[in-house]
C-alpha cells in the first residue's frame, strides 16, 4: 500500500465525492431541501465530519485554508455569478448597488467597529484590552455580505429580479471595499503611529482597487473574445479559454492587490456576448454546464469545510462580545439599508418598497469570506475571540436568517420573480423605449444611463465587434437573428414534410416581420398576413413593402444621433427617391 | 506586487494557456498540421520554450515531474481513451491485443535488454560498467509503446478500425507488463542476490497487477453507474461522477501497486452504457466535450513538457549506446510483430495482412511514459546515459516515424477507416450473425467470444440493468430506441406542419419496422409500404401483420437458450394459437 504517493489528489477527490454524495442525499427526500436551505444542511454535514475527525484524532480538524479558499474555491462561484449575471437589471440598478456596496459597507464597518469598542469599555466583560483599531479590523471583515451565502439562499426563494440583483450585486461589489478596509486596518495595526496622509491614501485606494479590478477584467475579457475568433478548427479547446482567461484575470488582480472578484465579474460580463457568438453551440453548452457544475461543487465544499472548521479548539467564548456582535450586525445593516434607501428613493421613480428593504436588510448573510479573512489575521492574543464571534455570526445568519427568510418572503407577499420569459412583443417595446429615452437624454443634454448605453452599443458595433467577432457581418439585432432562425426551422420542417413545392414563398410571409435596421436601431412592424391571399395580391404587397422598406432605410440617417443629418451620402439618397418616383409613374 | 501568493495557480494556468495558444497557432495555417503531426509541433514549441528558459536562467529548465505526469496529466487521456473506446473491435481482437501487449512487450524488454548488454561488452564503447540488470531495467522502460504518442499520430492518419485498435489497445494494456517488469528489475537492482522464487513471484504479479486493475476499475465503474441512478433532481453535478469515480479507480489502483491505466479503462468501459442511460442529454454532452477538452489539454501539455525537459544538462551523450538503442527498438519490435502475427494468423480466418503488420511495427511510438519512468530511476552513475538514450528514442519515434507514417500509409495503400456509419440494415445483419454464432458455439460446446458475449448480455439484462438503471423498463435494443426516436420526431414534424389529421396512421407505417423482441434477441423485418395504399388495404395489412407478429412472439421461447423449450407458459402459447385460428376461420 502506497498511500503517501497518491494522498493529495486522493483526498481532494474524496472530499469532492463526499460533497456531491451529500447533495444527492438531500435531494432523495424532497421535503428536506424545501424547508432547510442546502447551505445549512451542508454545514451540518461538515459539523458531523468535523466531530468525527476531532474524536478520532483527538485534535482540532484542519481548518479551511484561506489560500485554498481564495485561490481555488471562490473563483468558480464568482465566475458563474458574473457569467450568468442578468446584465440589464444589473446596469439599471448599478447606482443603487454601488451605494449599498461602498457607502453601506463603510457604514457597517465603522458602525460595528465603534459600537463593539463601546462594549469593550464595559468593565464587567473583561474586554478592555481590545483596542479600537482591532475592533475596526474585526468590523471590516464581519461587515461584508457574502456572495456565496447570498447566492445559496436567494437562488431558492425566487424573489423579484430587482431585489435579487440589489442584494447579490452588493455582495459581489463590496469585495473591493472589504479588501481595502481590511488591509488598511491590518497595516494600521502594525504601524506605530497613523498619519492623516495614510487615511487619505486609504480612501484613494478604493478607486484604485475597484476600477483597477474592472480594468484588468475587461482586458482579459476582450483578449478571451479575441482568442475565440481563431478556434474554428479546434472546437474542442474552446470552452477552455473562457475558464483560463477569467481565472487569469482573477489571479492577476489578486497579484496587484486589486479586487479579484470585481475583475472576474468584469471579465465574464465583458467576454460573454462575443465568446457566445464565436464558439460552437456544443462548446457553449459545455461552458454553461461545466461552469454550473464547478460552482456548485465549490459552493458545496465551502459550506462543508465551514462546518468542519467550526469544530475544534480555536475559539474563545466571550459571550457578551459574541452576542453584541450579532446584534450590531443586524442593527447597523437595517439602519444602513433604511437610510441609503431613503436617498435612493428620492431620486428614483421606481422606488424600493419597505418590504423589499426588509428583505435586503435581512438577506445580509455572512459566509466563508469572513471566515477566511479572520483566519488570515496576524496572530494576537484575542484572535480566538474574533474567530468565535465570526463563527457564531456566520452560523446565525446562515441558519436562523437563511431558514426563516423563505417563510418571511411568503408572509410579507414580497413580489416574486415572473415565471415566463418576456414575449417578443415586450422585448420590442422595451427596446423601443430604450431608444426613445436615449434620444430624450441626448436632446436634453442629460448624461443618463440610456445615453451611455447607446454610446456603448455604438462603440461596440462600430469597433469592438469588428475586432472580436469571427463572422462580422452586418450588426444584427437579436430579433433579426430570432426571425432568421424561425424561418430556417420552418423551411426545414416543410421540406421534411415533403410540401416545400407549393409553399415556397410561405415562410417569409408567415412571420412577416419587416425589419428596417438603421445602424444600431431597429424599427419593427409585425404583420400577420392571411394565409388565403392569392399570388397577385401577394406580389403587389411585396412590391409596396420593398419600396417602403427602401424609403425607411434611406430616411434613416435623419435621426441617427451619431451622424449629422444629411452627412451620409445625401446624393445617393436623393437619387434613390428619384428612381422610385420614376418607377411608380 | 505579490507574485508569491498566486504563483502556483498562475503558472499552471499560463502553461495551459501557452499549450492552447500553440494549438490554435498550428491550425491557423492549414498546411502545417497536414504535413507534421501536432505532437511534433508541440515538442518543437517545448524545445523553444526550454531553450528560452535555459538561456535566461543559465540552468536546466525544470523537467516534467513524474508525479505530475502520472497523477494529473495521464489519467484524463486514458479516461478519454477508455470512454470512447470502440468496444466491439476491442473485444473482437482482445486475444491478439493481449498477445501483443503481454508477450510482445516481454519479448521487446528482454530482446532490447540482452542486445544492449552485448553492446556494452564492446570495449571501444567504454560501457562495461553497465550491468545486465541495468540494461534489462532500461529495456523495460524503453520497450513499452506509449498510448499518448500512438493516439496523437493514429488519430490523424485514419487507418482501418482493426489496425487502429491493435496498436492502440496494445499501447494501453502493456502498462500492466511495463509496471511489473520495471518494478521487478528495479527491486532486483537493489537486492544483493536474486533467488528463483523472486522471478516466479514476478511472473505471478502480471496477473495480479492486470486483473487487479480490471477488478478495481469495474467496482468503481459499477458504483458510478449506481450513483447516477439518484441524480435526477440535481442534474448539474451528474458529469462530475464520471470524472470522480474514474479518477478514484486510477488512484486506488496506483495505491495498491496495480495498473492504474487498466483500472481507469475498465472503469470507463464498464460504466459508460449505464451512465449514458441515466444522465440527461446535456450532461452527456458536457461529459463528452469536457473529456475531449481535458485530454486534449493534457496531451498538449505532455508534449510541450517533453520538449522543455529535453533541453538541459541531464544527458550523457554516449552515441554508440544511443544509436544501438534506437536500432534495437526498431528491430525487436519488427521481429516481435512478425513472429506473433504468424501465430495469430494461424488461428484466425480474418488475418492481419503484411501491410498491416508493417504499420503495427512502425507505429510503435515511444513517449512520455518512458520519459517519466527514466526520471523515476534510482540515482546511479549511468542514469544520464539512460535519460539521453530515452530522449533520443522518443524524439526519433515521434518525429521520424510520426512524420513518415502518413506518407507510408498512403504509399502502401493500407486499408482506411470507412467514412460512413454502418446502415441500419448492416447493423441488423451484424446482430443476427452474432446471434447465430452464439447459438452455434452453444450447440458445439465451444466457449468462444460469442458465447461469452451472449452470457454477459443475459447477465446484464437480468441483473445489472435492474440495479444500475434508473428507468428500468423492458430491455430495449438500440434499434428499437432508434425507431421510437424517429417516429416521435416525425410525429412532431407533422404536427408542426399542421397536417397531423389526415396522416395519423402514417408514421407508424412509414418506417414500419416490425419488432419482435424475445428477451435479449431481436428479429427485425424492415418493410417500406407504399404511400399510396388505400385505407382498406392498410387495415387489412395491419391485421395480418398483427397476427404474424403475435405468432413470432409466441414461438420465440423455442429458441431461447436460457430457458428450456416449452418451459415458458406453453399452455398460454397453445391457447393463443387456438384463438388466432378461431378468429381467422
Amino acid at each position: 500500500l502506497d498511500y503517501q504517493h497518491v494522498q493529495v489528489p486522493f483526498e481532494i477527490t474524496l472530499w469532492i465525492m463526499l460533497a456531491s454524495l451529500a447533495k444527492i442525499g438531500f435531494h432523495l427526500y424532497n421535503k428536506l431541501p424545501s424547508v432547510v436551505p442546502e447551505s445549512c444542511l451542508l454545514i451540518f454535514v461538515g459539523l458531523i465530519m468535523g466531530g468525527i475527525i476531532y474524536s478520532l484524532n483527538d485534535k482540532s480538524p484542519p481548518v479551511m485554508d484561506s489560500d485554498i479558499f481564495f485561490l481555488y474555491l471562490l473563483p468558480p462561484i464568482v465566475l458563474d455569478a458574473g457569467y450568468f449575471m442578468p446584465s440589464r437589471p444589473f446596469f439599471e440598478n448599478i447606482g443603487t448597488i454601488l451605494l449599498y456596496a461602498v457607502v453601506g459597507t463603510i457604514w457597517n464597518v465603522f458602525g460595528i467597529g465603534f459600537s463593539l469598542y463601546g462594549i469593550c469599555q464595559v468593565k464587567a466583560f473583561h474586554l478592555q484590552d481590545v483596542s479600537l483599531l482591532h475592533n475596526l479590523l474585526f468590523g471590516s471583515l464581519i461587515a461584508a455580505v457574502d456572495p456565496v451565502a447570498v447566492l445559496a439562499v436567494f437562488e431558492e426563494i425566487h424573489v423579484n429580479e430587482k431585489l435579487h440583483i440589489l442584494v447579490f450585486g452588493e455582495s459581489l461589489l463590496n469585495d473591493a471595499v472589504t479588501v481595502v478596509l481590511y488591509k488598511l486596518f491590518r497595516s494600521f495595526c502594525e504601524m506605530p503611529t497613523i498619519k492623516t496622509v495614510d487615511i487619505f491614501a486609504g480612501v484613494g485606494k478604493f478607486f484604485v482597487v475597484g476600477l483597477g479590478g474592472v480594468l484588468v477584467g475587461l482586458i482579459f475579457g476582450m483578449t478571451a473574445a479575441f482568442t475565440t475568433r481563431f478556434t474554428k478548427d479546434i472546437r474542442v479547446i474552446e470552452p477552455l479559454f473562457v475558464f483560463l482567461y477569467s481565472y487569469l484575470s482573477y489571479l492577476t488582480a489578486e497579484m496587484f492587490h486589486l479586487s479579484g472578484i470585481v475583475a472576474i465579474i468584469a471579465c465574464a460580463m465583458g467576454m460573454k456576448r462575443y465568446v457566445e457568438a464565436n464558439i460552437s453551440l456544443k462548446s457553449h453548452t459545455t461552458v454553461k454546464y461545466f461552469m454550473k457544475m464547478w460552482s456548485s461543487v465549490s459552493d458545496t465544499l465551502i459550506f462543508i469545510f465551514l462546518g468542519v472548521s467550526t469544530i475544534g479548539e480555536n475559539h474563545e467564548w466571550n459571550w457578551p462580545y459574541i452576542c453584541f456582535t450579532v446584534i450590531f450586525c443586524l442593527i447597523w445593516r437595517a439602519l444602513g439599508v433604511l437610510v441609503l434607501t431613503f436617498f435612493v428613493n428620492r431620486f428614483h421613480v421606481n422606488t424600493i418598497t419597505s418590504k423589499d428593504q426588509f428583505i435586503i436588510a435581512y438577506g445580509g448573510l455572512r459566509g466563508a469570506i469572513c471566515f477566511s479573512l479572520v483566519f488570515l489575521l496576524p496572530d494576537f492574543h484575542r484572535k480566538k475571540l474574533f474567530i468565535a464571534a465570526t463563527t457564531v455570526v456566520i452560523l446565525f445568519t446562515v441558519f436562523i436568517q437563511g431558514m426563516t427568510i423563505r417563510p418571511l418572503v411568503d408572509l410579507l407577499a414580497v413580489k416574486r420573480k415572473r415565471e415566463s420569459a418576456p414575449t417578443v412583443g415586450e422585448q420590442i417595446h422595451i427596446r423601443f423605449l430604450d431608444h426613445l429615452l436615449a434620444g430624450i437624454e441626448d436632446i436634453s443634454g442629460h448624461w443618463g444611463q440610456y445615453y451611455w448605453k447607446d454610446k456603448l452599443e455604438y462603440f461596440n458595433s462600430k469597433y469592438l465587434q469588428k475586432i472580436l467577432l469571427r463572422e462580422y457581418d452586418q450588426p444584427k439585432s437579436s430579433i433579426v437573428l430570432l426571425y432568421e432562425k424561425l424561418e430556417r426551422k420552418h423551411a426545414i420542417e416543410l421540406a421534411e414534410a415533403g410540401q416545400l413545392g407549393h409553399a415556397l414563398s410561405h415562410p417569409s410571409l408567415l412571420y412577416s416581420v419587416f425589419l428596417c435596421s438603421n445602424n444600431d436601431r431597429t424599427v419593427i412592424m409585425d404583420k400577420k398576413l392571411e394565409d388565403t391571399l392569392n399570388p397577385d395580391v401577394l406580389e403587389n404587397i411585396q412590391e409596396i413593402l420593398a419600396r417602403n422598406l427602401y424609403r425607411i432605410r434611406r430616411t434613416g440617417p435623419a435621426y441617427n444621433r451619431h451622424t449629422l443629418p444629411g452627412e451620409m451620402e445625401p446624393v445617393e439618397h436623393a437619387k434613390g427617391i428619384l428612381i422610385l418616383r420614376h418607377k411608380s409613374l
